[in-house]
């Protein structure tokens, strides 16, 4: 009840008849449609996997049980399950947690192998941003989103940039790792020094690096980042101060004027509505100051879509200190114009607010890669190579999956993962003993849950030089997998 | 018995009578006296430590003990010994363990402190080498010795090299990480390219790697490298493939003839004396065919200084192939040169063949730095950031101190260490931080030993850019030390 009389309210507020479909005049109608399409089909076959196995459990001790649970999952699921799994159950029980973990990897793997043949968010067209970030002073956008899965989305919905332009590093938080990010910058250097990719270093442009922060507008006191223990400022002053020590790392470190664009924006998990925090001609930014997609969108919604895109610009630089970098005024005024079709997009299809306001991953992802994840609250991903320097986030990551699965008896499933260059003698070889030591470490961390079949694993590497998909090289599943045949 | 009548068969079979002091015409005598008198003076006060202990032990219930004590550690190791140590030892016993340990490391920093302050090694006296090397066609020389600590010394002894111009990275077996090689690489390209340092991108030098192998001419099948189970011929094939992943690395992975050069050296550790693997005017390397100092030190040990130079460059070229670079062959005679040094060092001082030829390291060392390490069988050094990741290398170790110190009833004393650049910002910290990540997992590894008082460590710092000396930021001997108090 509360809810309705809230939107009832901002209706009122806004006052005029709104756009076609109620909506904002500059929302992508057509990427709307195609996004709802990707995140309900995606989420749909994950969000099967609980009630096809419940009704195959039922099932479990009758005579023609092997054939029933096959035709239940390949009509529901679109796939069988492995025999020798479903063999023993007449004499024990079907160990559904097994099963359960065997499911969810196999649909992890379905839509990987979807994503990466099909591009289906068409997420490699990155010629036009490219060009576009160029015209506004910079040559590259690297993000930090917090690992929370309640942003993994941040790239293709919300801020709807495609994602091969973009280079995005989760940390819980947004606490990137400074020395790594001045290893990645230095690559970008020198590949425009060398290679003039993706311009030459003459260029008078930028490396832009990004944290996106996090809050919840509809229970800021326990759906905001955890890392920052849900407290709004706590968690926007860390990654200002993370951002600020990055780029005073690369003037201290390289000399002949090096130095980065920083951006800090702030994103609500309940609307996708974001914030940025412009900064100065100096660089400083001031948490206090903000461009808010959320206001942008109240005032520009009644315009036509030039006279809104216009007044975009126009709030976006009201907004922003007096000397802001023209170039980044227009990057900002992009965002904030691809973020109000997010906006619209939660109010259409989720009735303004999500409903999962907290988490709601349906499995935990670590490693490095991943770019097929591109949906909210489908993943918990922790970008790391070690568990020992990674241990804080994937505590979080247990936390949060022990209230969602364990509770329910149901294991953790993670998924493993390292991108490696192709072009790199021996680096698949290296990736995937990447993927099994890292496999041991989680196994040797959480032994506790591991005995009890709580916690399972796929592990998985990817070339991302061929542009192909993801290769399977092993699971916490095989070993018994195998000595059931 | 044996090795008399083999030392004077060599004698014999080199005929005419040799130089002064029967000594090669091109061995650098001043040279050998400093690195004789720093060796003597540094491993010395290490091996004090055992007998001053037993000494004191011996009186640990005498009246006057605390006194007589110290003056004994006075006088025979240069420091007091923490009071609080030998203060309950009338109650309850000595704990000889923790005195031992706490000794090893107050004697590390003391020798570190020296080295900061005092460069007894000249190392940092760069600038001819430098000069050298790029008249060679190098712009910079990175070496893997392996982590051995029989081939600490290889950069200031072995090799005569200014340790300040070289990079080392230790790796157990000589298995460098070449992803972390090929960053480390690019970071030196984009010194070039941004700020003409070591000298201009267009200047047309090379990044030259080297791995060092080594084997036991003594005793090959025991004391040959650990990690290749002292198989020789596997040890030089593994780090030879290691090398050319990593050329093929920079060549797939950088576009517009992006390239490295490569030197694979293997070196006795019974003798020091090296043979070099040149390359072809293709940079392949033969593992068949190399240039042996021990031989041209042999050939050329009656000649007159010049012309002896002149046979050391005439032999490298006869042993090399006929494409090889001319720049490759001058920095391999020079190589070969400066070693003659050494094989004549270890016949002075060591009777020619050190009488350790197994290990004898008197401490762990791991993380990143350790520039003051330069002494033969010191330190068994890891070149790793995490346990999970350097876990091989850990284990090696652990193996050669179970048998140099655990046997004894001695603790492994382990110096945990991380430099980080001063100019950036919270490096300092996160540092400090990455010492106290490592310190827990080592105690986690390893909690068998720590559990009885064998494992300990030291934790250590160092502002690589401000060229001052080491900062200690924890110790596993605190805890109890300040509750000593
Ligand atoms: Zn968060
Ligand atoms: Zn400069
Ligand atoms: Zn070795
Ligand atoms: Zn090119």
């Amino acid at each position: 009840a509360r809810q309705t009389t809230r939107a009832v309210g901002a209706e009122t507020m806004r006052g005029r008849v709104p756009g076609p479909n109620g909506l904002h005049p500059l929302t992508d109608l057509d990427g709307n449609a195609r996004l709802q399409c990707y995140e309900d089909r995606v989420k749909a076959a994950f969000d099967r996997i609980v009630p096809v196995l419940k009704q195959i459990s039922a099932l479990q001790h009758e005579s023609d049980f092997e054939q029933h649970a096959q035709s239940i999952a390949r009509a529901e699921l679109g796939f069988d399950l492995p025999e020798h799994m479903l063999a023993d159950a007449w004499v024990t029980q079907l160990d559904l947690r097994r099963l359960f973990a065997w499911c969810v990897f196999e649909t992890y793997r379905r839509m990987a192998d979807d994503f990466f043949a099909n591009d289906p968010l068409g997420g490699r067209e990155v010629h036009a941003f490219d060009r576009f970030i160029q015209d506004c002073g910079f040559h590259q956008l690297d993000v930090t989103p917090c690992a929370d899965g309640r942003l993994a989305h941040a790239i293709s919905y919300v801020l709807r940039l495609p994602f091969g332009a973009v280079r995005r590093k989760p940390y819980a938080g947004g606490l990137f790792d400074v020395e790594n990010t001045v290893s990645k910058w230095g690559e970008v250097e020198l590949g425009r020094f060398r290679e003039g990719v993706p311009n030459t270093a003459d260029a008078p442009t930028r490396y832009l690096k990004t944290v996106i922060y996090h809050y919840s507008s509809v229970d800021p006191h326990h759906q905001g980042c955890a890392a920052h223990g849900s407290n709004d400022a706590a968690a926007a002053q860390a990654a200002l101060d993370r951002l600020l020590a990055f780029r005073q790392s690369v003037e201290n470190g390289f000399c002949c004027g090096a130095s980065v664009a920083l951006l800090l924006i702030g994103m609500d998990t309940d609307t996708d509505a974001i914030r940025a925090h412009v900064p100065d001609g100096e660089g400083r930014m001031d948490l206090t100051q903000s461009v808010d997609a959320i206001k942008v969108y109240a005032i520009t919604r009644d315009l036509e879509p030039t006279a809104a895109r216009a007044r975009v610009a126009e709030l976006v630089k009201a907004h922003a200190p007096a000397t802001a970098d023209p170039g980044m005024l227009r990057l900002v005024a992009r965002l904030i114009e691809n973020n109000l079709s997010q906006i619209d997009y939660v109010r259409q299809v989720h009735g303004g607010r999500y409903a999962d306001a907290g988490h709601a991953e349906r499995f935990v992802g670590v490693g490095i890669g991943f770019e097929e994840i591109q949906l909210r609250n489908l993943t918990y991903f922790a970008y790391l190579y070690t568990v020992e320097e990674g241990a804080a986030d994937l505590d979080v990551g247990r936390k949060i999956f022990g209230g969602l699965n364990v509770s329910r008896g149901l294991p953790i499933p993670i998924v493993i993962r390292f991108d490696y260059h192709g072009g790199v003698p021996g680096a698949r070889e290296r990736a995937a003993t990447r993927c099994r030591r890292l496999d041991a470490a989680l196994a040797d961390r959480f032994a506790d849950l591991d005995d009890r079949g709580l916690l399972h694993r796929l592990l998985v590497v990817r070339d991302s030089d061929a542009g192909t998909g993801i290769e399977v090289v092993g699971s916490s599943l095989d070993a018994q997998m195998s000595g059931g045949h």
